[in-house]
């Protein structure tokens, strides 16, 4: 059985645990104490994750880390979502990176230093966050006016890493995606009704955030 | 024979001229007039890439965009440079991605602020992107401290892919990396030596960037 490594506020994690869920692979959570200092942890870098970063999948032959090699390595080894013909495994791969460089990157970052990092944040910071994050938003968003899933008409692992911090409550970023990316809301709502779909705080251990005090 | 897409400030280009180079392949540079706002055009994103990004790789038969993947479906081509082993590519890939998510993408635009931008940089701006840059490049120089390249002990894309910013001269992003990042430096010149190096200015059009003017 799949052992993933994780916590419930990483939408990296959640990417994963999603992945599984519409898979239908039975996997058990093995917590992250994020919030703990474990990933910060001399101990954490040196036997797990040199690069400081969850998830962490074990299948029983395999450790693996960063959500996007995970991703791919489930779909080659259950032989769904990773796109069929060659062209699309290039889209699939080219919308993961997308993903990495430019849509999850900037929106985790803005969501992480909104209610999650010690420091409040620091407005010139947010808003070059923001103005990134929306940019790729909007890219995305023209893209699925035309499109049901990332690539082609059907669900991929370039959706399931590129909505994983869409899928949190509107407070924790204080960013509501939906009605300003109308066809970002309609392509949540086919992930969401996939079987098997389940959010973040139900399939993955740790708690909701507390929303930070604003003055 | 290839036709690439590109410009000579952006590192991304870099990365795949450096790796046709490195391959021994011809090929043709296609100039981007990105500093006079071919990629922002409606054109350019509506018939060449709707992620507004460059470079783009015709081979003749395919058109794809994205360095990453374009590398990735090199290394196919050529059997060259893609890691051997399952394990080997999926290293790769990990790398490809923490570059894309965390290497490449928090220092090319730290540089870009610092020199290629309209706007005058952004003090928190900057400091926030020169820290996470720094964590990065931390990480990697650790890495390369017990590994001759990124994956292994033989240059592979991932070397290209993370190395792409860092042949530019120092002044253009204010950041020496090499005294800091001594592990790092020593993996640059390794590079340096494979035959078919040359630098960014020297393999594709563009001009050196001119400082911009300090108080």
């Amino acid at each position: 059985m799949y052992k993933l490594h994780a916590f419930a506020q990483s939408g990296n994690c959640y990417k994963v645990a999603l992945a599984l869920d519409v898979l239908g692979q039975p996997w058990e959570p093995v917590f992250i104490d994020f919030f703990g200092g474990q990933i910060r942890s001399v101990q954490y870098r040196e036997s797990v994750n040199e690069l400081g970063e969850a998830p962490v999948l074990d299948d029983g032959v395999l450790r693996l880390t960063q959500s996007g090699v995970i991703l791919t390595h489930l779909a080659h080894q259950h032989g769904r979502f990773g796109g069929g013909a060659e062209a699309q495994q290039r889209e699939v791969l080219r919308w993961l990176l997308y993903d990495n460089h430019k849509f999850t990157s900037y929106f985790a970052t803005y969501r992480f230093m909104y209610s999650l990092a010690d420091a409040a944040p620091v407005p010139a910071v947010m808003d070059f966050l923001h103005a990134r994050f929306s940019t790729a938003f909007a890219v995305v968003d023209k893209h699925l006016q035309h499109s049901a899933f990332i690539v082609g008409d059907a669900p991929t692992i370039a959706d399931f890493s590129m909505c994983g911090y869409l899928f949190y409550p509107v407070e924790e970023s204080g960013v509501d995606v939906r009605p300003k990316y109308p066809a970002i809301g309609r392509w949540l709502q086919r992930i969401q009704a996939l079987p098997g779909w389940r959010g973040p705080y139900e399939c993955l251990p740790g708690e909701r955030i507390a929303p930070r005090p604003r003055s």
